[in-house]
């Protein structure tokens, strides 16, 4: 869960901190403790064929990732990587790309805080669906670790 | 194989067509016949790490698979896709982003070019490897869809 407020620092924490995703205009649009969605004009990331370019795609579905564990884990001592992807696009993107993250069931995310309080270093699984007109459009896997 | 004509051609195809290479500073830089190479630079593609963004090094790693196709099969006529990828984040990237994609086999690439002049439909999978000091920092893997 997150307000308008969490919402604008998190877009500015990705636009000072991560620059190409104000080239995007990334926009983070929603969380409300169930799915984070972020959202990119299509103008700014178009590719040959007027449809969403897959390196767009995977940039905005990565994000989605790691500003799911942000809103988490509020938790500036912990350094967050991307270990693993693997993506399937399944149909193209017309419009604005819509990326959702799916938060991970709370046994999930609580095994991850533990290990991650305890090791310093943990490892979690997000999917991420690019949705149009109600159906997938790309669907992410990653793998996150956390490092303190 | 590709002179330097040829290769400022595809960076400015890719910039006029796909503007999000042009905010990522993509540059073209060699197509040996064997390896195709593009850089960017880290300080338009950097997270809150300071080291590349995964989702600049996804982006880059499907240009590359993108840029290789293109220049070998060089028809205006053809649409290019990207269906599936995979990447393995094996270490940071902490200077200027290199991603070489390797030219499939001849035999591989032939088998392509046939399905796709008898059935206008083709399939080929490209590996790319972003590398740093000699090592692999990322592995990415990627099936494309050649359509008329």
């Amino acid at each position: 869960m997150a307000d308008e407020l969490q919402l604008r620092e998190t877009e500015e924490f990705f636009y000072r901190k991560i620059p190409i995703t104000r080239a995007m205009g990334v926009r983070v649009a929603e969380y409300d403790g169930n799915h984070l969605k972020l959202v990119a004009p299509l103008a700014l990331n178009h590719n040959h064929l007027g449809t969403a370019f897959g390196g767009s795609l995977s940039a905005i579905a990565t994000l989605a990732g790691y500003g799911l564990l942000w809103l988490e884990l509020r938790d500036n001592t912990c350094h967050l990587v991307i270990r693993k992807s693997s993506l399937s696009f399944c149909r193209p993107v017309r419009r604005e790309i819509v990326a959702i993250c799916r938060r991970p069931a709370w046994e999930q995310l609580q095994t991850f805080k533990s290990a991650f309080a305890e090791h310093h270093k943990a490892r979690i699984t997000l999917d991420v669906t690019i949705e149009e007109d109600g159906l997938a459009a790309v669907e992410f896997s990653g793998i996150f670790v956390a490092l303190r």
